[in-house]
């Protein structure tokens, strides 16, 4: 089957090196140049995958035609945030002939609260029936050196993610279907915003009971705004919620995490933020479920505890207090 | 309130500090002549709290009649497999005056498959109502030390969680009562077989993609099992499901992890055990897994895993395959 990938960063690389390992024929747009150079001469992305050889059959390009040409499914493996603009590129060139697109990234588009899966249906005009996500806790350095790892490929379409879920399956990277797509999409996106307030804990010098709590009620909350926007609660405790989640939360590479730790050690936001080269999408997504939980009256205090931390310079000590302190509750779902 | 505590371990310890800054009058019964001539001496548990300083209104003593006469609550904090041969001391001397009994300990009594609180009803012959459990994420030194931590207090009556709730409750122990005791202690009896799978996983040199996705996929199947003895799912993603779950395959304490660590590492279940002072309830927890799921006709594909592994010489290598290259599935709740 030919594939073509937009975007050619760790994931987007990871992914390519498995949809070739599965015998599919695999084309890589990036317009990173340095990238580009590396793995034509070295045969390795040093940049976003160092140490892991990239067989020269995979072509690797800046020519957007030589992806969307023909292929029999496009993946969308850009950061969210400049999807749309990469998208419409894309757009001026695509003739749709029945192609599936598979977004890869993990965030919702700012101001719209878009999910990556709405922004290709929008931008391409292909009916969500041939669109899938792919989510769950991966590492892509891992999943390049073939380490077990297990994801979830969901769609409106069970059939489309039980396509998606044969093409990239194998030996070391399981894939689940699921067709609750909003469900997946929006827990590998709220899932930052815990990574943030557990990188908090830590940062402040808390225990592993208290990092625990945070990670589950957080979940929690996270699934009360994802049910309200109509995805299904189970979601959250698979994959692409519990299992992103955990890997995020415990991870010394996750940036949302080290900005919480940063954070949480007594630095301002806007001190952590100025040194990095990355984004930490959790704070923008933080900001975001903050607004949508006030507009949708839902409640969610651990993220309001952590908007209130990284911009209205609330002490950690004092957010984690308030959390401790409200009124007594019922353990479960509803408020 | 008086509180009778029966057993002063380290959580037993923990609890009764808890409850003595709530104002309660506490006494705890213990056999441990070496604990009670520490804390009558040095004001500490050095053995089982080491570092924590014990205030001498908590009266520490071997004669369970003064646990025992006239308490309002009293506390089951022996490890779950002497919960019956204590309380048959107990019962000879007790007389049932309405008290509320809570157990404290995480396990399931071997060869009658019970839950602790089932085995205070049996013995103690008090009706399901007057039986709360308290569980969730707490290391005992964690708690000592007031760091903050949240746990369930669970009853078949919402009434009596809700009153255990406002005697444990304070500004660094946070309570959410809930009605599904079957499921809040199946959830921290079971989380046991999923922290050796994690630990096998550490050992075995596999990724945080792997141990995530083992973590995730591990807590749907002990839910499952939970949902066929009677509990409801949505337990499982609480704190005495999840949140317990995740402080013990994270933690470098927890015997459970450290096992299954050891076997991963390629040494058999017999050398790791016969070096061990305490035991490690997930071996047994898991073998009783194994038969009921068989019995229940349940598919719990990682426990059957880590039976063979544990009880076969399979090697985990061989166990991981076997997990991945199943048939392909839809990531769900029913099968």
């Amino acid at each position: 089957m030919r594939i073509g990938m937009i975007g050619a960063g760790s994931w987007g690389t990871a992914l390519a090196l498995v949809l070739h390992e599965n015998g599919h024929e695999v084309r890589c747009w990036t317009i990173d140049e340095e990238s580009l150079n590396d793995i034509r001469l070295k045969q390795e992305n040093s940049r976003y995958l160092p140490g892991i050889k990239i067989p020269s059959e995979i072509v690797f390009t800046s020519d957007l035609r030589l992806i969307v040409e023909d292929p029999e499914i496009i993946v969308n493996a850009v950061p969210s945030q400049v999807t749309r603009s990469a998208l419409s590129l894309v757009k001026e060139i695509f003739s749709d002939q029945g192609q599936i697109w598979v977004s890869v990234s993990k965030g919702i588009e700012n101001k719209t609260y878009k999910r990556i899966t709405q922004v290709i249906e929008e931008v391409m005009e292909v009916p969500a029936e041939r669109i899938a996500a792919l989510s769950g806790p991966s590492h892509a350095e891992e999943v390049a050196r073939k380490i077990p790892t297990a994801i979830v490929s969901s769609s409106a379409s069970i059939e489309t993610a039980r396509k998606i879920q044969q093409v990239f399956m194998n030996q070391y990277l399981r894939i689940y279907a699921n067709d609750d797509v909003t469900g997946v999409e929006l827990g590998g996106a709220l899932k930052n915003i815990i990574a943030l307030a557990a990188g908090i804990c830590d940062g402040a010098g808390y225990g592993d009971n208290t990092k625990a709590a945070l990670m589950t009620r957080g979940l929690v909350e996270i699934s009360r705004l994802g049910v309200e926007m109509g995805a299904r609660p189970s979601t959250f405790a698979g994959l692409s919620g519990m299992g992103d989640l955990i890997v995020t939360c415990m991870s010394r590479h996750s940036r949302n995490r080290y900005v919480g730790e940063q954070i949480g050690k007594g630095r301002t936001l806007k001190e952590v933020l100025d040194e990095m080269v990355m984004v930490a999408e959790g704070v923008r997504t933080a900001e975001s479920a903050y607004e949508l939980a006030k507009m949708k009256k839902v409640e969610m205090p651990i993220t309001e505890q952590i908007y209130k931390v990284l911009f209205e310079n609330k002490s950690p000590g004092q957010a984690m207090l308030d959390l401790m302190t409200r009124a007594s509750k019922i353990e479960d779902w509803g408020a």
